[in-house]
């Protein structure tokens, strides 16, 4: 039986990258105090900070999901709505996580090409008048590198911001892929200052064991945060495991870039190799570390009996996704697989 | 300033075993899909089913609170109650998770001497009737090693859950040091036997970096489990690594014993050679690896100036916990100061 | 200025029929214990079961939305989805009531043309396999009269049970005009016959002054449903002033039929009335007592002004709702003013 | 058989007072937008208003278990607690609906004599130390009159809300015995000048076939509430029959009081004439319309065996209560037989 390949599937089949895995290693020693008193704790709450720029309250947890939904309930109330790309993670993935913790609130779809937020589409959300038998727009959630792989550039989201805050909804970001973002440009210090309440920030996908960070920007909302996420069940006891990978990803190392870039700049580099050789039509800009095409159903069954796990995305299309562990041999034998399904 | 001592305010200041941490390093190589469906997982829920002899689903999570409410939850709807002691840590520690992931659910505390639940009690509660406007009681929580460092026995929790089952409640089983009351003659493979239907296992406290289990004994309880724990925030993407640990932990070592036991049993001797030398009142049996003393308020200041820290429980006493971690060394140095208080 | 008319803006403009309000004052004598124990709730559930011919348990409460809702909540858990027509009340004006007493259930929208289910879009909706990151679909909820003013016919919606069973759904039906739908030929005594699980029964809208029931057909669902309701907000006190209504509206008259099914018929004769002569294009059958027509927005905008209220449905439609209490004078004061519109 | 006599087993076993029945059957007339657009209903409101001299947003709803819930909902997050004494309904009665409603929100007794919270519990408690494990208080609730048949003075009310607004907490006050605290000379004009949020104003008790009223005196809690009524099942559409009751029993009658006033005062005087010939141990002052007595098992089955129902309050003793609707001679009646048993 052949061996089957997950490399593509997603970026989370990859392990932990080195220097997470060492630092977790590390500061396994000695005894700390739990549930995020402990000094590695505050050790990676202060590199994200210095990540982001921004003078934010950073609390590690284990589900990226349980972040955007934590997130979702923190800016919307059961009985209005959060507003996403129609693609968005939130609405297609998360078995309405953010209806769980958020009691019953909604998430609302806007079109938009290439998995961006259309801003008419937000405008004409945001036209329509309150009423009681609806769920009114009280949150806007943005995701940076988008579902599409497609990257929101630095003025594109600060302009929707902007927009969010005229409309008077709340801003969140779902950050799951935003190393991979900020390795394509987008400035990530922006977010801070341009309206962003909330980010959920990916270490998960970005090398990390098992870890995203909840980034309250907006600071009015930490208010007993810490009992929000205990009752929630994502306050880890042994918090340090949760946080020390981070040190290892955002260690500055002088000359030489962090982890976090210098690992997401390879999985971008990957897929836009994997794009250029690719023998089916590409759907979207690679911007980041994935690359959709276009696939019927045949094809797709011959690529899966060739061993490759991959998602569907849509009817018709395929979604292939690098992380920081995919190689370059792994994309020519795709490549080379690929070429011969035709 | 002196160095602060964590050994002993919670076995959750430790760090993870080498056991756990080496099968975490060792299965952190290749490609292999998310969510639970990849072999380290398999093989973790097959170890934990080994333990407990007991065809059994088991899904790994990152919170052992987040177990315990969603096994609530799932025993106990909204308007009904989980009967607890009134010292369990679902009550007293947990911030009302139970309550949010069961949608308001009532967590109702029963007494009973050295953290065991009076079966007197239990009767007198379960000989109310139903009404309308009382959340009438349909679930039952047991903790072993209780939350007062005791062990109900074996017979003890049969009887017990015999009960429950003549009340028509269904069980739950907080098992955060179920490993501590294994090493202490409890026998684990009975909990499938006398009706327990959801035991949440904890690996954190017994070694584990940051790994439970949530032990769905009784199968019927499995439909989409799956997504009830992605819509819970429990159902991480990396899941190999809240699963490899439990391979170290569980690992048979032929003649030698599992690290589990050796671990939990170096845990409950520490206990034991603290309690022996204790120049304090020692309020209930140190069955497992927590001694509880009488200490007042001028004296547990005098300790905490010492650098030492620990838990109060209650008003007028201490909490001291051993985890795997725990040496001789500081064992005795921690009786030394305690003398030297007096 | 001129009086606003707001015969047709929908069936709960109207006040409560003689027959509904002189049973509540004759029943308002005398002390009754409340919370439903009362002889009048016990009669009038007696009422429904007999117009159903049954042997259900009624609940009557103040809100229809809330009806639905705690049916959703028992047929679906929070991890799963309900399905429904897309122009469904439950989808489109509840507030996520739905979801709120779900605890972030997903109610999903089903094609199907009239306002009735295609039967190819649920088996489309029932072939997708089960995944931890959607809402599996556990219940079907089905509208008679539908919310374009048609009715299933007993065969049609035998079917649609047959299909659901089939499926492993559970069957709730949104019954706020089951009244309207009785008095077009639906035998609504097939409902506890063909795999319906739950009825919420339209007082309201049938003449009560504010009452609709929930009928769990399927006993299994009755356990502690009092304590459900009343931690919900759905038990009053004061019960007899809900179940009253009932009596005047199903009281048996012998040879003359029940008020319920005279002044739905009424309802229904009159919405047909104001087809026959409608100068704009209706939409949908009028099977019950609704009317849709295609009107643009100039032509609303100068009907509004003329002073009538009525509801938009969809873009460049308009809904006109006859309820027990409109007259002949009022439909042709109606279609005097819409022909002077061209 | 013995008739069964309901008079005195709670104020909710009365119907509805001649002045509240007749204002609904006035309103009945025409047709009147629904959900709480109508004239009715704004006239309602202004009425409430100028009762307690206030500007404040008011909403009828058809239970006022479901108004307390959600004015705890609205007080306090799902991690946060509310405060109560231990004897109030919220805690004893309502089946958890605050919890439910407030997503598993805790609700923490604190004692007090005569069924008023007693300001050293509430320091006591508030002097505790913020812990993520822990549901800290957001929130004050206070019931006048209380569950004791006590009415708290206008002076020790405002020491309450002075003291809560000194802690940060918010402020709620059930009052579903009101009109009797007002008939008792509490001042209800304060309640929006001393830091209350929210008044959960009772209509049922008082005369009223069906109706409480949610007060949101401090207006900043508006936003949206008409959506929150909607979601959670509390906002009728004929809401013409909420409202209508209320100006009946606020109907300014020139130099007669309201029917509002002299119904309190006529069931407070009823529960002082029951307190004067009692031959059992009266346990609490009779400033409102209940009547505590301290009472053996066998007596108590006697007191039943001779057809009078009343509730049982606490082991040992009985709660007696008095609608607007008690006659002398029932009173007289109850105390015959009371005398009888001895």
């Amino acid at each position: 039986m052949k061996a089957l390949r997950f490399e593509f599937l997603s970026d989370n089949t990859a392990g932990a990258c080195p220097e997470a895995l060492s630092a977790l290693s590390a500061h396994n020693q000695g005894f700390m105090p739990g549930y995020g008193a402990d000094v590695v704790t505050r050790q990676a709450a202060d590199a994200v900070r210095a990540l982001l720029d921004a003078d934010a309250d950073v609390y590690f947890i284990a589900s990226g999901t349980a972040g955007n939904a934590l997130a979702c309930a923190a800016l919307c109330r059961s009985f209005e709505a959060v507003l996403a790309h129609e693609q968005a993670h939130l609405i297609t993935h998360e078995t309405g996580a953010a209806n769980f913790f958020g009691q019953g609130l909604c998430v609302r779809g806007l079109a938009g090409p290439q998995g961006k937020i259309d801003s008419e589409a937000l405008r004409a959300e945001m036209s329509l008048p309150h009423a009681a038998n609806r769920q009114s727009a009280a949150a806007l959630s943005l995701t940076n590198a988008t579902e599409c792989g497609t990257v929101y550039t630095t003025a594109e989201l600060t302009r929707l911001c902007a927009l969010a805050t005229e409309c008077g909804l709340r801003v969140h970001v779902d950050g799951a892929r935003l190393a991979n973002a900020m390795a394509a440009g987008f400035d990530a210090r922006m977010l801070g200052r341009i309206g962003v309440d909330i980010l959920v920030l990916g270490g998960t996908k970005s090398g990390a064991p098992l870890s995203d960070a909840i980034v309250l920007l907006n600071k009015g909302m930490s208010r007993r945060f810490d009992a929000r996420l205990k009752q929630a069940g994502q306050l880890c006891s042994k918090a340090r495991f949760l946080a020390a990978p981070w040190l290892g990803l955002l260690e500055d190392r002088g000359e030489e870039e962090t982890a976090w870039i210098l690992h997401a700049r390879h999985a971008n580099a990957m897929a836009r190799k994997l794009a250029a050789s690719m023998p089916y039509r590409v759907l979207y800009p690679v911007d980041a570390n994935c690359v959709f095409v276009e696939m019927d159903e045949a094809t797709f069954e011959r690529l899966q009996s060739a061993g490759w796990r991959m998602s569907r995305f849509n009817a018709g299309s395929v979604r292939f996704v690098c992380s920081w562990a995919v190689t370059d041999e792994a994309v020519e034998e795709l490549i080379h697989t690929l070429r011969s399904l035709g």
